[in-house]
């Protein structure tokens, strides 16, 4: 019990130093990424960029405590930093005290409502974001967030959440592009996107081993920073006018509280419960994917508690919502991690950064964390999975545009919503059309198929019908709708037979219509019959009254259903077409 | 397809004599059954009695030329008009002409949002509510209205949309109880409980054959009214108190207008959202109960248009929300209704009522009315159905519950939502924890059947998962879930087996899970093989590339594939048991 909710019993057990020596190995890498990093997020956000600084400190150390990946990095992530701003830019104006407060009651009302549901085990709520919709809206906020960014590469002022704001903002002020700003950020993100594709080749021709040049070319940020701090220092650049991060607080987070005001808990407990679910589902995601390859398992209702902790902590350290990173998780995970105690490290190594090194990022340009930004979520948006979805399932494909059109129309929180609903009601619209087959048999086989897809033998008064879908109550009308409407296309029948091989629960609505085409089929003469019930199902039926009052029998399958009831008649078989062509079906 | 949208082409042309014949005597009973129940029913919705006879006039002509259902009988229903007032005493006080111009309106706006749900063949939607939730709901509305009506009874003024409320009221107006008005009340009540069970086998003892006395005691509340009229002007009793109709107009119904003012229409769009929903499945359950018994059908999408049709005429002709209610299309269906034109020529039977018989109704008692509403509304409360739901299944006894309780105490509107909500919770819960059975030979068979049930044959290095679920958004994650920790628990497992028997539909999500866990076993050197895969779910995943990348092979059928795979290995299947025994498995 203890263990199921602090992970770090068990694998604490085993560590050993050899563990220590690959979780720290990782740390010092992770940790060297993470600092340009959650300096951008910060930025990308709305806040200062020191408060990155600190959602990467006490998050990591309660994710180690609660969490059941081995590998997740814990910390402010690109599509959550999107969110925070768009929800803390409702209630305050950036760079005010009640927009900080706003992002820390954020992290403090998601991390409250991610540990609420991971109590309750109620991880299946993200269930709801279906594939296409997340992907969509993954899609949908990077360009939102790089077009975010456009106004720090070129050096103005510009606002909006969505994107016809953003870009009519910008086409408002681009008589004020700075030419300065432009020459440090463009080649910066030039240089960076070079690093993502170029350096780790470029390195093994120098000689390098393959991994070493991986794990270096994973540095590239920090030496776009370093460089970038360079050319301020050295040519003067704030005086022509470039945006720099200047003074950021030296000394570990400062224990901070959330907001009680009910009125601002009100207007931001939506978006919360939206940044909840996104920063769950992405996490989870993440930690699945890394969890496989090694044969580990993770808990997603117990990774709701670990997520939860990690906000809440967020919360009191100055922090704002944090979640399970994809790249980051990537790193941690290829620099060989064994254990969250990595992440732990990684904190270790983060809080000596706020100790030591902001000094050193006073002449940091922003455009150079926009370019950060820009070339990271750039790989975000995802071309080839809207022609995938066309050509797969419609449906699917109206979920997925419909995320990115609302998203970009109107912002993240809406395209949530939207694309939730829309998913929603196409899954109901398809619940409520499930399949059935009207089945015959294949001539000297105890199998019975589809009449129109197979040469099958039927008699006229028998009506075989298959039932590809459980009952519930999404589809009960449907059933009872499809049995009447079948039975009354055909005077002939007087026996109708549900095979329920494919039936996988029987649901009281269920029920109920079962009992309805019972007692409708009796008012018109017609025995009702069920073949091939499962297990399971049969056990549920047997507590109503349905098996005493059915009006036919109840047969083991399909085929002993078949022969009782054409011996009773004495009609014989005969291939389904030609009784077909006769009229007499 | 102008006989879809207009179903009088179809039954109008074999209209003959004896079809008029039959729907002419039904049309005379059910008019005399509507009168009293008419009257009775505005006064529930809070507005002037001769606002249900003209809701029960040109919304019954609409019917009988959009309607698909040749037996029911469109008005007035005792559901709709607690929502009715609900929704207009939200809006403005009784009486007042606003309240009037908002029930006028909640009936055009009800109407078109019918007609565009069925044009958009929308009719689907109404399997949000299962049958548990809608028998809930009317269970705590028949609860609502009978409490409703005791003011009227006991001759006080109270008022309130939820149960507390309306307790609380009546006990703080508890010393203006009219003993007189009781005097009518209670007998008048009496009377009409004993009418339902008692008249009809009192007049069989008197002689009269069987039909025939069942279509008399029909007659009952209009039995009650003449003699509560002659009560009255007889003693004299409005001297002493006893609340009455008054002077009703005399005349057919006015032409009248709905509200275009926006902000009306932005308070009265859910709860005639509401309306449309509630009074569409009631009324399309009814027509789909009397249909079954004669053969015939109904089409749902084409009913929507029929009941918007009948919405918009009630709204345009002064009246207020209708549907088909369940007793008076009983009674048309036993008088031998033949065809909608039944419903016509009750309209026409109502219209004479408005024109020549008002004055007559000026002395009618208002606790009559009530009387008859009460005696109506309690055979709608069901206390068999949470015992038997209890019992079946606990998920959809708290559906059922939860309905109950929020419509008793917060009201209709509330009511109808936290039932879907809690529905659909529930459904999604279930759905996404779906049964899987890892499965082995039966020996001497092609069968595969759960392991834990049957004694079976397997081997350590073979996993035959039968998945009993269609792969869709809502448990993708679980599969993910479920076949990577099934292979964590094995080390010896070289190859799984999915077993998609009972797989009825793979969407984008479904796919995308099955990708995942390809690449992951993949990654783990396990193959992945698919068995039983149905046609349609095989055309379909041919559409993408996962069969090409599949780590293994598609097997026609489970025990090809098991055979197989054993052949390439040589371990021999034993009893899984043994297996298990002896630590392999």
């Amino acid at each position: 019990m203890l263990k199921r909710y602090f992970p770090i019993l068990e694998w604490g057990r085993s560590y050993n130093r050899d563990v220590l020596t690959s979780d720290l190995m990782a740390a010092v890498i992770v940790t060297i990424m993470l600092i340009p990093q959650s300096l951008a997020y910060a930025l990308l956000a709305g806040l200062p960029p020191v408060v990155g600084l600190y959602a990467s400190i006490l998050p990591l150390m309660l994710y180690a405590v609660f969490g059941t990946s081995r590998t997740l990095a814990v910390g402010p992530v690109a599509v959550i930093s999107l969110m925070t701003a768009s929800a803390a830019g409702a209630v305050a104006g950036q760079g005010t005290a009640e927009y900080l407060e706003a992002a820390i009651t954020l992290a403090f009302l998601s991390g409250v409502m991610l540990a609420i549901l991971g109590l309750l085990r109620a991880g299946f709520l993200a269930n709801l974001l279906s594939h296409p919709v997340i992907s969509g809206f993954i899609t949908a906020s990077g360009i939102l967030i790089a077009t975010s960014q456009i106004k720090h590469i070129v050096g103005v002022k510009a606002g909006g959440d969505n994107w016809p704001e953003m870009i009519g903002a910008l086409a408002s002020v681009i008589g004020d592009i700075n030419p300065t700003t432009i020459a440090i950020g463009i080649p910066a993100m030039m240089f960076l996107f070079w690093v993502r594709k170029g350096a780790k080749p470029a390195l093994q021709s120098l000689g390098m081993p393959a991994r070493a040049a991986d794990m270096t070319a994973k540095a590239g940020p920090v030496v776009a920073v370093a460089l970038s701090i360079m050319a301020v220092i050295f040519f003067d650049l704030e005086a022509a006018g470039v945006a720099i991060t200047g003074s950021i607080p030296q000394g570990l987070p400062p224990f901070a509280v959330p907001s009680t005001d009910l009125a601002l808990i009100e207007q931001l407990w939506v978006p919360a419960l939206l940044i909840s679910i996104i920063g769950f589902v992405e996490s989870v995601s993440v930690a699945q994917t890394l969890a496989a390859k090694r044969r580990q398992r993770i808990s997603p209702d117990q990774e709701l508690i670990g997520l939860g902790a990690s906000n809440i902590a967020s919360a009191f350290s100055g922090g704002y919502p944090v979640t399970g990173g994809f790249a980051r998780s990537a790193v941690n995970f290829d620099a060989g991690a064994q254990t969250p105690a990595a992440g732990a490290f990684t904190a270790v190594g983060i809080a000596l950064a706020t100790l030591f090194l902001t000094p050193l990022l006073y002449s940091l340009p922003i455009a150079t964390l926009a370019a950060t930004i820009i070339v990271a979520v750039l790989s975000l948006v995802d071309l080839r999975t809207p022609q995938r979805l066309w050509h797969y399932s419609k449906a699917d494909f109206a979920a997925h545009a419909a995320t990115i059109a609302i998203t970009l129309l109107a912002g993240v929180e809406l395209g949530v919503i939207a694309g939730v609903i829309v998913g929603l009601l196409l899954y109901l619209w398809r619940a409520s059309r499930p399949h059935a087959a009207i089945v015959g048999r294949v001539p000297e086989t105890e199998h019975f198929r589809n009449v129109d897809r197979h040469k099958v033998f039927t008699v006229p008064h028998i009506l075989s019908i298959r039932i590809d879908e459980a009952l519930t109550y999404l589809n009960a009308r449907w059933l009872e709708e499809y049995v009447l409407e079948q039975v009354a296309d055909r005077p002939a029948v007087r026996h109708v037979i549900l095979m329920c091989s494919a039936v996988n629960e029987v649901d009281a609505s269920g029920l109920e219509s079962l009992e309805a085409i019972n007692h409708r089929l009796g008012d018109a003469k017609v025995g009702l019959h069920l073949s091939e019930v499962k297990g399971p199902v049969m056990d549920r039926l047997k507590r109503s009254h349905f098996i005493d009052e059915l009006n036919g029998q109840v047969y083991l399958s399909q085929s002993k259903a078949f022969d009782s009831l054409v011996a009773d008649d004495g009609t014989p078989p005969e291939p389904h077409d030609q009784y077909l062509a006769r009229g007499l079906i």
